[in-house]
């Protein structure tokens, strides 16, 4: 893979056909791809019972994955076994990232399961053991730690950490963003499907589209975004705070962009006293097959990285990571303690997963295997006119339709019907983006450059059949 | 155990000594029981190494417990087993709450770890099998459930749907209650250490104090409080949104009280158009040995119940549950998707959790073991002038130690002094309340009546050295 990652496609459209109010409209991004909970009629007898019994303790909203959902009981490398035996190729899910069941992460976390599961209260060699490698893998400068157990706990206490470093209380995030689920990470991400009524701290940038903004522009474009949203900031009498941004713009619609685009927004945000949070609960762990940390594409030391996701592959376990100065702050003035935090259980589960990225060669192998998927998907975009745009990073892949009779218009229901279409062969994506007509494909680490071709294969075929 | 819980001691006192400053200041309550970081001389050479360690990756300010920190490497049952082998007695570990890596546990962990880890976006049916099983231990009303990761999580969401269910932003907690750690639930914990600035939203109203209020004036002294705090709200126009309790009032002093005081409060609540959230981290899970719920031992039925800690004994789980009507308005309005809430691996430890409550009767356990440390502590009470009360409830016993001399002044230092002297005498128990005077005996429910004899006579063996 290029250090640019690639960006196929039509190249940029400032006239692309979103209406500016889409971009910063509250989004029902967790919506995509979802059942309706009413539609219970010639599913599976089994599946629908299943339905109707979660329907009952969860209540009708909750959300589950396509117009047929997946009864799910096994599961191994990147595959998932069906009750009925079926296997389906993962192609979607980042938090088992280094494979489902991995060998590695059951035996340490059955082995310090039967040992000794505690909290950090008491001293443990082993957590700081994970801890010491882990910053090891961050710049210099990034030289403390704290213990959570979700992303969305991460960021919480890295707005908490970073209203009382900066004495400001403003934040800025892009328009689409999702940075987790608390009362305060949810006022930060617009993408979430609440209709609670937001912080006024919170403004909100254009992602940076490097898609419809030729590439040279994306950079400036960004960060003159950026140094508006910090004056409209101070004509509010609003303190700023910190940028929180994923370096992928994950829930944006999947932007990874030129390495180091983001520099120069960066720099306004420190100029103005804020400070920088990387939510690296996507693009972290490797996942981007060039670099541990997504930030470090862009060459950018950030003064908090917030973790989540991939930590513990599946097991519970966050982090805040940041500056030594930061961190100080924070000891003195907040002090912390998180129950679950760093407990020797989750701390084997996220050791193994290291060694396993270590071990495997995961950046390597991540970097090769994306590369093949992002060719192949330029060739399908060659032959498939709904086919607008392909771009990703490593493993975190976006595949962009448009309608074909216009090559401007969003075209979601190709996307949706894509996805139930591939679950229908056996291979689990979803969608994402403001539009919702963005192919997500982001399957565990150990992904082949034979799973790829299968998933190009079937895309292929099916997309053949779609055409009118 | 009789119905009202045990409440010993020289009855109330209304000049007792506490400051009425103290009962609303900001509190230090993370702070009890603290190693000084900068105090490792004259530690084990293997010990202050630890402790530099953990000071470079977590910085200066993380709590360790005890003046000569614990370095623990192995859990069963009701032990804990430091580096050299000895082995500690926990009596105040509440998350392993059916005892360190009890088996049934660590087998269900680690055959799930083996088989499926996945989120709840797919159809699993063990997930609805526990969510049914818990359901059925609460009150027909509360019948829908929402999992998080943690008993802070849980509380934010609740925060988030009473928001959402009442319109109101309002909400009343006790002077020195700790629900949790995130930005929106540090702002309802007075017990915090930080120095965050909190939200105009927040009420506090003394605890319900049923060792220095006479048994019939607590609930509706508590309920008068209560009622102020409602009017005072109304006064500065902010509207009730609820009252968040645990009912054990954990971190206030621990006072259970009697059985039913906190329904006349309740009711101020919910005329005023707010909800009841009981905060069943604490005293949720069998803890009271009177109840599963500690809500229950009052007649109540709330309108959202937050859990956390022991559900899982140690691996991360938390769950809200509510009344169908408000997490209806949840469902609509809010959605929410939690990556680790409800995975399959911690809903194998929860459903461990029940089997062992159940089979191992822990409930009726908890109840007898309790009341025998409990009437142990009241004779100890008799022997040692300092012990001005002895109060609890089930496995979660308070010890308050006042200045024998006055009879009035808390006495910070003798109850610090004697977690130290248990932690030499290889007891593990704390220290909680405002004045910081009160030990915390908190143990994992297998803990016997043997347990107790052994606990008693080392304290009463060390207070009677402590004696001038």
């Amino acid at each position: 893979m290029t250090a640019d990652c690639f960006r196929l496609g039509q190249g940029p459209k400032s006239a692309y056909g979103i209406a500016p109010e889409i971009m910063t409209a509250k989004r029902k991004i967790l919506e995509l791809n979802a059942f309706d909970m009413d539609a219970a009629d010639g599913l599976d007898p089994g599946v629908a019972a299943l339905v109707a019994r979660r329907k009952r303790v969860f209540g009708p909203a909750s959300m589950l994955f396509y117009a047929r959902p997946l009864n799910l009981v096994r599961g191994e490398d990147v595959w998932l076994i069906g009750a009925d035996g079926t296997r389906y190729l993962d192609a979607y899910n980042n938090v088992a990232s280094v494979g489902h069941c991995h060998p590695r992460v059951v035996a340490a976390v059955s082995r310090q399961m039967a040992t000794l599961n505690t909290h950090t209260r008491y001293l443990s060699e082993i957590v700081y053991t994970y801890a010491e490698r882990l910053l090891a893998t961050f710049p210099r400068e990034v030289s403390n730690i704290v213990f959570t157990c979700t992303g969305s706990e991460s960021v919480d206490l890295s707005l908490r950490i970073a209203r009382a470093a900066t004495g400001g209380t403003g934040f800025i995030v892009t328009s689409n963003a999702y940075h987790g689920n608390t009362l305060a990470v949810n006022d930060i991400s617009p993408a979430s499907a609440s209709t609670e009524p937001r912080s006024p701290n919170v403004f909100i940038v254009p992602a940076p589209d490097t898609y419809r903004t030729a590439s040279k522009d994306v950079g400036p474009t960004f960060a003159a975004d950026v140094k508006k949203a910090i004056a409209a900031m101070k004509r509010k009498k609003i303190r700023l705070a910190g940028l929180v941004a994923d370096s992928l713009f994950s829930s944006d619609g999947i932007y990874p962009g030129k390495p180091g685009f983001m520099a120069e927004a960066i720099a306004h945000v420190r100029k103005a006293g804020g400070l920088f949070i990387a939510d690296e609960v996507q693009p972290g762990f490797a996942r981007t097959g060039e670099t541990m940390w997504g930030f470090a594409r862009h060459g950018l030391v950030p003064d908090m990285v917030a973790m989540g996701k991939p930590m513990g592959n599946g097991v519970p376990i966050g982090a805040v990571v940041g500056r030594e100065e930061v961190m100080a702050t924070f000891g003195r003035d907040i002090r912390y303690f998180n129950t679950f935090g760093g407990n020797p259980v989750s701390i084997a589960a996220a050791t193994a997963v290291l060694d396993v990225i270590e071990s495997d060669q995961l950046l390597d192998s991540v970097s090769r295997t994306g590369q093949a998927l992002i060719e192949g998907l330029g060739e399908l975009a060659k032959r498939h006119s709904g086919i607008s745009g392909v771009r990703g990073c490593g493993l975190f892949t976006a595949v962009e339709f448009v309608d074909p009779e216009d090559g401007t218009t969003p075209d979601a229901a190709t996307a949706t019907q894509v996805v139930n279409e591939l679950r229908d062969r056996r291979i689990l994506i979803s969608a994402s983006g403001p539009a919702e007509n963005v192919l997500k494909i982001r399957p565990p680490l150990p992904f082949t450059a034979e799973h790829a071709t299968r998933l190009l294969s079937e895309l292929d075929d099916l997309l053949a059949r779609l055409a009118p």
